[in-house]
């Protein structure tokens, strides 16, 4: 019997030989099921790892079997793409027209609120094409409009085609006004509720309600139901996150996660963020790109039992004992009857308005449960990393930072003779990062940008843009990697060549920003909104400013981008802790010419008190280790403090990163991290 | 005929005759109701303003009897202060049963939500005895209970009587919570809907619905109703605010208010703010203390005429014609009515809820107006000065400096003598400010603090507390004037003797924090919320702060407190503009030891451009002139950067005022001014 064609996926007769073979408790079906959600998932850098949850240790046979079922229902996805917008928008419109709807909204997202979202709920890209990570499109029977925010008005224009789209701004002509304009009188508005927060509903039903028109939940959804090649949800292995990296029992954050529960005066929380989840349990997944969710809904009891709604086929054979009889296993369609069975019992549950999908308040006032509208209480205890994994990122960092090391001597070396660019520069930094232990993807797709795609700080290379990193320019490299023990994240610039004096002197400047806020003590109590301006003072000064946040909240190997806290200029009310950890993250750009940030994590810690303090006084513990470069700093625009600040630091990149690289970059580091 | 005694009223013949006399169109019966409106409202520093509303030419023995009328109707309201509080309670509680309230709900408010308030607002003090600046009673018939914050904690218990009043922290416990846990299901729960915005009532609301409670509103109110001796409305003349103060004719800026009154999408504006009113209509009054505030309400329309509802006695006789024919004068009761009408016709109405009265929204809404909640629209118009208003500034400031300055040198050359203390200080600074040309009134009673007494940032000396000025402590004073071409706000805080290191340590930090955010330079769109911290960062890094915002707006011959711009952690959304004026105080305080404050108003100016600059950059140009003790400031701990302000604003203290004092303070101003 010959082997069957790389390409055709095995029959199911042979497929179940090999699945008895291998002991695995899967029927061919089930078992090209499980193929069809591995497709949807990701790429996993451990690629066998959702074949062992079919069988926990494959025959060799078996796993290029699977891997063939795998491909093929990847090519039915991919076969899906080719399908024309115009045509898809038309099936949209047949099934609005069925259900007498003058329209659908569509944002980007899927019913966890969260910034990865996976294949299947890339429903923007497939009603328009459009790929960007932010926007939303409405789609009328005449026509159609898809707002982005200011990152994307380049690319919404060459991904869409303006016969089909209407172009109009997120943020400065809000998608209510457009509704509140456009609807007539009796029009009947559709929105999936699993998409939409409750507050984002109010704002659509306030434009519908202006133009007379009504807002209409629509479950199903009419865009799922005619996506003939909508990707299954994923189904990527849940494993245990050991205590050796999470530092605590899930037993134990459920119990003093249910006590707030309790104290906020609700007897259960509707859990909806994945990431709340993975860290309550000690779980994680791989459901979504670079960030380790395992997608799924969870119900806390105040008394520290919880209900996780997950597919159970995702959890790999250990995952069940580790979660332990307290964490009951559920169908993800369970979830409404037990928010029902909630509302039966009388009970007051907890759901956070600003990330739960309005499906769940709907559904929890249909069964008249008391619902208290609050925070997710898993938030700010996650956000304070506790000892083991501040000493994980720590590690993390260590590693991490010997990696950028490395590229950046390479760049260094290799550079300056021409050759290089974007994409080849990045694929360079995602080797040296995977060889390292515990590593176990990027933490998001590297931001690898040569000379004017530095100005856009939200720039991904592609093969359209990739440019040549050319003498005379900067480089900037924003990229990160999740680690069993840490998530990193860490921006550097460097001049490839001689860089201008202005260049010189807005790095010095924005270096003198990113100094003050890593030497800053605050008292306790102060939010990250209040000391936002202490970056930006040397930028003011010279009249520049850079148009984002000065640092975000980062996981524990989860999200790179987690909350609360935050240091911005926007409203926020959470006060810095000890054990928070955030980006220090100052810049420049000058738009079509270059950009620069130097970003560092840092982690929220208890300082010295000085003699005669009244305030307990916070600051900052630098995490990252990485040169920051030398060539471009004005040394005379800094102060006696701040060369102080940057020597020990080089000082501490040096011994602490010299014995984790080979000797050609150990010597480089040496040069580069001598006194300024 | 021998003249009645000096307190004996004038006979309703007597009065009759000397009216008809001095050719006044009052009858002896409408004479005597206006006095009784003068008694109501506070001193004036023109004692005969009054009269002339009476007879523009009044001879002599018609001011001396309206004089003794006036002081007999004073003597009427000062009786009302002995009723014993229990009897006052006791007559709530009676109208509270008629009406079946179980409660009745009483605010530190008048019916403009001012911060001054007449004396016929009074009704927190009347109903408790407390006579603090915020603060809420809820009368219930077995038990009362009083809410104030944390600078009043020991004045409310030194002022009511605990066998009658429960106390609880208004912030910490917020009347609501209260409500939500002491009311019974089916309560009754009274408020007088003139003395809360929609907000605050909601607030209520919510707490007493938790309770099972109504909250009615109730007009008339029970407590005016039962308080016999409530004083009249005050009746203080209103005059013109001349162009050459104001800058701007009224006209011009009823007809810019109106645009953006029409451009929000209204018809009309209702303005229940009386510093708006008397900005917009360039007329100025008297009604409460230090506020030159006419209490009125206006409606603006939007083609810019406007109807203003005040009491017609309190024009004087110039104001009608300065008024115009493009302002309908009408009584306060025709607000009502007008409202109604508003309706009736369909108009969209703006009106503020934080600031305007509940009744306001309600009456609208039942004349089924169309409601648009929106700012005050003369709010941010009226923060940025304009060049007339910034030129009054900078020369009431020179005039108010030069009197503080004399001051200053008065109390070094005498408080080492010993035998002054807080109140003769303060009068003696209030003697010398009265002599200042344009010179109106105090822009507040002046904070005098001695010693530990300095430690209270919302200090008020009274004769108990009144501490003598010794050696080895600080004095503090905090005080300012109304001028018909600016208000002032200004502290400083001097040593008397020998200050102790410490004392100077925090001092030069307090100072540290006052010149970098006098030097700051910042984008446009930045809010003062942003640059508060700057002020901070010295006093942080030895683990000290203030719990005070950084800064307030100023008005212009108006409210010393004056929004919507603040420099606060407090959240604001408004970026600061050329011709705001705020304060700039940051300060350290010290329980039980002293108190430190350097305050200086400065306003908002768009500074030079440093080449290179792509934002618009902004800064400030310190307005307060008066020299900051040298003897409290550590040199060593001084940049350059901060010795060149400090000199550079030294000299020019000195070149400015020198010429405006007397040969003994120009000498002794030379002294302190020199170069640290």
């Amino acid at each position: 019997m010959s082997p069957a064609p790389l390409d055709q996926p095995p029959s199911a007769e042979e497929l179940g030989r090999l699945l008895a073979e291998a002991k695995s408790r899967y029927s061919a079906a089930e078992a090209a099921a499980l193929a069809q959600g591995a497709a949807a998932a990701p790429p996993a850098e451990d690629a066998g790892a959702w074949i062992r949850l079919i069988a926990p240790n494959p025959t060799p046979e078996l796993a290029a079997a699977l891997n063939r079922l795998k491909q093929s229902a990847a090519a039915v996805i991919a076969r899906g793409r080719a399908v024309p917008v115009a045509e898809r928008l038309a099936r949209l419109r047949a099934e609005l027209g069925r259900r007498a709807l003058a329209g659908f909204v569509v944002p980007r997202a899927d019913e966890h609120q969260g910034e990865y979202v996976p294949l299947r709920a890339e429903r923007l890209a497939w009603v328009s094409g459009f790929t960007g990570s932010a926007g939303l499109v409405i789609v009328l029977q005449d026509r159609a409009v898809i707002f982005v925010d200011g990152r994307y008005t380049v690319q919404v224009r060459a991904e869409t085609d303006p016969a089909l789209f209407e172009y109009r701004h997120l943020i400065e002509e809000p998608p209510p006004d457009w509704i509140a304009e456009t609807l007539k009188p009796g029009d009947r508005l559709g929105y999936d509720p699993w998409l939409h927060t409750p507050d984002q509903v109010k704002a659509l039903a306030r434009g519908a309600e202006k133009a007379g028109a009504g807002l209409i939940a629509c479950a199903p959804s009419p865009l799922d139901q005619v996506w003939g090649e909508q990707p299954p949800h994923p189904l990527a292995p849940v494993v245990p996150h050991p205590e050796r990296h999470a530092g605590r029992a899930s037993a134990d954050k459920r119990r003093e996660v249910g006590s707030a529960v309790a104290k906020a005066g609700a007897d259960a929380a509707v859990l909806t963020q994945p990431d709340a989840i993975a860290w309550l349990l000690n779980i994680r997944g791989a459901d979504v790109p670079h960030t380790p969710l395992p997608l799924s809904f969870a119900i806390l009891e105040a008394d520290g039992r919880a209900k996780l709604f997950i597919d159970p086929r995702k959890l790999a054979p250990e995952t069940r004992a580790h979660l332990g009889n307290e964490v009951a296993i559920e169908a993800p369609d369970a979830l409404g009857p037990a928010l029902d069975a909630l509302g039966a019992g009388g009970a007051k549950v907890l759901a956070d308005p600003s990330s739960a999908a309005a499906w769940i308040f709907d559904r929890l006032a249909a069964a008249k449960a008391k619902i208290l509208s609050a925070d997710d209480p898993t938030l700010l205890i996650k956000a304070c990393k506790n000892e083991v994994e501040v000493e994980g990122a720590r590690a993390a960092h260590r590693r991490d930072g010997a990696s950028l090391t490395r590229f950046l001597a390479w760049i260094a070396r290799e550079a300056p003779k021409g050759g290089l660019d974007e994409l080849s520069a990045a694929e360079k930094l995602y080797q040296f990062r995977r060889g390292n232990a515990l590593f176990q993807d990027l933490s998001f797709g590297s931001i690898s940008a040569a000379g004017p795609n530095g100005a856009l700080p939200h720039y991904r290379s592609t093969p359209a843009t990739n440019r040549k990193i050319e003498p005379g320019t900067l480089y900037l490299i924003d990229s990160g990697g999740q680690y069993l023990d840490a998530t990193t994240d860490v921006t550097r610039t460097v001049a490839i060549g001689e860089p201008t004096a202005e260049m010189r002197d807005r790095f010095t400047r924005v270096l003198k920003g990113h100094i003050a806020l890593a030497l800053a003590t605050f008292p306790a109590g102060t939010t990250g909104q209040q000391i936002d301006v202490i970056a930006r003072l040397p930028l003011w000064q010279a009249g520049l400013d850079y148009d984002h946040g000065t640092g975000h909240g980062v996981g524990s190997f989860l999200s790179v981008h987690e909350g609360p806290q935050r240091i911005s200029k926007a409203p926020n009310r959470i006060a810095l802790k000890a054990g928070m950890i955030v980006s220090n993250e100052p810049g420049y750009y000058k738009p079509g010419a270059y950009g620069i940030r130097t970003e560092n994590l840092v982690v929220v810690t208890k300082v010295v008190q000085p003699e005669g303090a009244e305030r307990e006084l916070l600051g900052f513990e630098t995490l990252t280790l990485a040169p920051i470069d030398r060539t471009l700093i004005v040394r005379e625009m800094l102060t006696a403090e701040e060369r102080a600040w940057l020597d020990a630091y080089h000082a501490r990149v040096r011994a602490e990163l010299t014995p984790l690289v080979d000797a050609e970059t150990a010597a480089w580091l040496a040069e580069v991290t001598r006194p300024i």
